[in-house]
């Protein structure tokens, strides 16, 4: 099996075979880009049968948005330090270290790529992140309960604008993507939250 | 000529041919993506010869990158209307209407999707960037001789943060990129400078 160890979840076969198969995609991904992604490598990385990859996938858009879903269900869970900077440095400083890794790094790339030419990766894509900003919206909501931002609040709309300035380098601008800018971001939408910025209309 | 009336800019044939050149690989990208960009192709649509196509950008990425190259200088300057906020919505309205125009965005998330997978691409998207940026930075130097935020404020990071959650949207998280996206973003990026943020340390 290409899973490392402690990365095979419980669940039976079915379930060890998907694990293997979203590993496999995944290296692939983050080795050759999008071009490199091909349902009968995946299976031999996997050590899986070829008919069962084109049975249950079918396609590569859907293998990458399956990809996708499992990444939203494995993220880290967001943390609750009672204070909205701390809550949304720890965010910014997990979307760096996400960005700036390696492995990470280049599959988020090819994905983003894929998504700017196929519709259905590019759902995949936005469902992945909406599930993200959701996970850490309720820091947002909290923060407004302590008063620390004004009531109305659009807590996904924060959450957005701390991840926005590190996508922006790592996709467009270039640039340093340092612990620096992670605190910049994190202090920007904290900033512009307390202002009323992101109180809906 | 593939060129529109107008397009055609002085400097005689050689100026001619490059801009029918560009004009044809933006119309190629804006359509197909970086896969049906193909010089030969070019060269057909742009009525040039196909030698001189080969001869002058000789690869697909020196193409690409000639494009960036101009699409910077033929950028539109920056406004001045004596408010940073007002400067910054004008600037996050430009890119949010680059953005959602059919033809323009397609071909910013081609060359996007490009430079994902090219080094060469990506210095040339970076280097895009960076003449953008460097234009509309003076809003808020200005703004700093002004008194509207501190001195020593970052005028670069400031003019990044305005375009930063656009991009998010349109690569990333998908979602709306209307009007209110664009006053927030402005907004957000002149709250989190006056609160003296982009101060550079």
């Amino acid at each position: 099996m290409a899973a490392e160890p402690g990365s095979v979840r419980p669940g039976g076969r079915t379930a060890r075979v998907r694990s293997a198969v979203l590993a496999a995609a995944g290296d692939a991904l983050a080795e050759h880009g999008m071009a490199g992604l091909d349902l009968a490598d995946v299976a031999r990385r996997a050590d899986v049968g070829r008919t069962t990859v084109y049975r249950r996938w079918g396609s590569v858009p859907a293998l990458v948005a399956d990809l996708l879903a499992d990444m939203a269900e494995q993220s880290l869970p967001r943390v609750e330090t009672g204070s909205l900077l701390e809550d949304l440095l720890a965010n910014a400083r997990l979307v760096r270290r996400t960005l700036v890794d390696p492995r990470q790094g280049a599959l988020f790339k090819a994905m983003i790529a894929a998504a700017a030419c196929d519709d259905r990766t590019a759902e995949a894509l936005h469902r992945f992140y909406a599930a993200r900003i959701a996970e850490w919206a309720p820091c947002v909501d909290q923060a407004v309960e302590r008063g620390e931002v004004p009531p109305g609040t659009d807590s996904h709309e924060v959450v957005r604008a701390v991840s926005a300035p590190l996508y922006y380098r790592f996709l467009a601008s270039g640039g340093p993507l340092d612990e620096a800018v992670a605190r910049r971001c994190a202090r920007a939408a904290v900033e512009a939250a307390r202002a009323g910025v992101f109180v809906s209309d």
